[in-house]
């Protein structure tokens, strides 16, 4: 087995244990890189000589004595959305070719300081306005979409490229690549991470989250990265629980929602199949389920898209007028539609928002977590722009990937995205596991109880090399 | 000397110890109301046969030995913005003539469970959209604006026409017409006091606060009517201090911004004159003084409008279509005006009221409270729509107003205005005091501090009878 292989806590109790040396494991990662980037294209740019300069210091330290913790000496993969001092963070756009920020985001300076070595900068959908990543393809067919934004992220874990790395959702760009590689993502709650030095989409809707290859995995990156900054005024002055203590406790006892209306209104078969067998399987560990309905369903993408639109052209707005010719078309496109939306049409959205998130609330009285798919679909190939569904109607992709996940980021609720399955085509199927505020530890343990019960977890794309 | 005179505080104390009853003070009060309101003009409706009825429940049970609080008894008068149930509600607004709400506001429900009688409900700008309250004239000149929006508030306070009265501030609106009237008037932390049941004039930066004659009264008000509502999503849920507790402790060892910009920038000299020797004598009564910047001065006044008048639009869009033409003229032009803003120049607003709260945290470091003018000016005469300052510009009476008042509703922390003196016309002049979050106490204890060293508070306007 090579280094690159093992999952991130495999890798962490390795390194503890002396069995594993920090230069071995990124020397593994860095090679898997070189063999098989060109295909996959999951890294904006691949930070050979930091990496290994960070990993004999984390070799160095350990020997030393000083082990920090699980993520000293584990190989991280940063979207390129996210500030790396000295290292070009270009948010995968033409715009921002020659950027290098002066100082880490928030998030880096914490991975840095638990002794994480950053093995390079994953590509995003050009500024995180899009679920394709046109640069990445998905690991398990090259001719399928990875998801986005954070596609790079999700292509990199999940062909041991790194052992995690950090990804942000606005309107799902954690989850949807997480669903559709195969990777476990989580969406913390709004506030959780502090988003210091990462490029806005939309900052009312902006999360941080990890993507990794085991909810065990998810919940050692939130230790790390969690927490109030007050240079992010978004971000919550609420204690950081140990995300890995009660990781294995199970589901007896729980009650988990699952949906009547909403997320299961258009599904592909195989993926309802396979998420409602998945339920059923917590069923069968002794949690409860109760059937819940998702409340104001006609409001979801309306109040997503009428504030990410406009907030995103808030925020390009002096860009745009610079140097607009080096957006790419299709954000380009969004980015001028947002020019035109009127204030009172936005206040509306956020206005609807709020119903949403009270109605949550209510429904989420006596319920632990909700149980949804990620997706209503896998993977879309390259170059497709919709999908049929089985009573004939279309939809866009987009709108497809948005619609099961804009309900986490209008209600700034955790959702957790982990593998449930495969479609007779060989590509991942992710079930949605969503939860109350600042509830991670809780989302993480319904994940934890599924994961262990199961095989689908930590599978790896063959036929890539 | 009548009942009517007593202020809320002494009230209650004789109400307590049996030497007032209830209906004694309610009938002295109604009577008041019917000797002035013809040319005060406060009230929008005087609930008589109410206040009696709720004065009697109130007066039996405190010979039956139930006696409730501080507010038992006491005579209240509440802005007809607020809902109060099977009692006309019009904002002011010939809209909404014949609008009777079948439930109280969160802030009434707590008012009548303290056991205060409603004696009515007070004038309003039309919708709280602006500062002069055009129903209401000033106790302390009949030719002068009593402010606003809470202009029928403060007016029937200072004219003793009820012990204390409820209002709301969204640009200034309890702050400023206690200025001009002379009343104590405290705008809370926003989401202090629920806003169910009152209507919004713009949500994020409405605040429902105590209009009263003395800086104690204002603390037993607040110990009724602050709180976390589930129903007002903006209310926190951070504990609620007994406001009176430590209000006599002083100002010994306190630290107090004297701000050295924005505030003192265009101001009357007798207000400049009377705010500054009020500043000496909290020095002389042991405060720090310490010379501060206020950050961002030029982007208040473009964030507050810039918030505000979208957001009212918003609110009034459907109504505005329905009935445009029974809207003022005045209010009608602004709520058109806010139908053109773009949702990108709404979002840069909101994006700088986050730079003014991140500058006002930073600021606020090891300082208790800042001292500032409440207004720039005294009361307006009717029809004036300009101050002129001594340099010779001209500043719209509203924008005056406001400018004072923004930077308390932009970043949400407490203010507190306190009579600190006349002109030499005999208008009051008002002392603001500012401070953090959720720090009404403190602020509460500058103002009583203050009150207490001087002979300001608690004056009755002569010559109106």
């Amino acid at each position: 087995m090579h280094p690159y292989e093992l999952t991130l806590h495999q890798a962490a109790e390795q390194i503890r244990e002396r069995q594993l040396s920090p230069v071995e494991l990124t020397e593994s990662v860095l090679g898997r890189i070189d063999a098989l980037d060109d295909r996959v294209g999951a890294f904006a740019s691949v930070m050979h000589e930091q990496a290994l300069h960070a990993a004999r210091a984390a070799e160095k330290e350990i020997v030393d004595g000083s082990y920090r913790g699980p993520l000293h000496g584990i190989c991280i993969g940063v979207k390129d959305l996210i500030d790396t001092a000295g290292v070009a963070t270009t948010s995968s756009s033409r715009t921002r070719t020659d950027r290098v920020p002066d100082t880490n985001a928030a998030v880096v300076d914490h991975l840095e300081a638990a002794g994480a070595v950053i093995v390079g900068k994953t590509h995003t959908h050009e500024f995180a306005y899009g679920v394709l990543t046109p640069t990445t393809r998905n690991p398990w067919h090259l001719d399928h979409v990875p998801g986005g934004s954070s596609g790079g992220s999700a292509a990199a874990v999940v062909a041991r490229m790194c052992q995690g790395a950090i990804g942000t959702d606005t309107g799902g760009s954690v989850r949807i690549p997480s669903a559709v590689c195969g990777t476990v993502g989580l969406k913390p709650t709004y506030g959780r991470i502090s988003r210091r030095g990462t490029t806005s989409l939309s900052w009312s809707l902006d999360h941080i989250g990890p993507l990794t290859n085991s909810v065990r995995d998810a919940a050692l990156m939130m230790d790390v990265i969690a927490g109030y900054d007050r240079d992010d005024p978004a971000t919550r002055d609420v204690p950081v629980p140990r995300h890995t203590e009660n990781l294995t406790a199970g589901v007896e006892g729980m009650v988990l929602g699952v949906p009547r209306n909403y997320f299961f209104d258009h599904i592909d078969p195989e993926v309802e199949a396979a998420v409602r067998e998945a339920i059923r399987q917590l069923e069968g560990l002794g949690a409860r389920l109760r059937e819940i309905d998702i409340p104001y369903p006609e409001l979801y993408m309306p109040a997503e898209f009428g504030i990410l639109v406009p907030e995103a052209s808030a925020y390009h707005q002096q860009s745009l007028r610079q140097m607009g010719e080096l957006y790419e078309s299709d954000v380009r496109g969004l980015l001028e539609a947002g020019e035109l939306v009127l204030a009172t049409d936005y206040i509306k959205a956020q206005r609807a928002r709020t119903l949403l998130q009270q109605g949550w609330r209510d429904m989420f009285d006596g319920l632990d977590a909700v149980l949804a798919p990620t997706l209503p679909a896998t993977a879309a190939e390259v170059g497709q722009t919709s999908f049929t569904w089985p009573d004939g109607s279309q939809e866009a992709v987009i709108n497809s990937c948005v619609r099961t996940s804009a309900p986490g980021n209008l209600t700034g609720l955790p959702g957790l995205s982990v593998p449930c399955g495969f479609d007779r085509s060989g590509l991942p199927i992710g079930l949605q596991i969503l939860g109350k505020p600042f509830a991670e530890p809780t989302v993480l343990r319904v994940g934890a109880a599924y994961e262990d019960a199961t095989d689908w977890a930590d599978r790896m794309p063959e036929g890539l090399l």
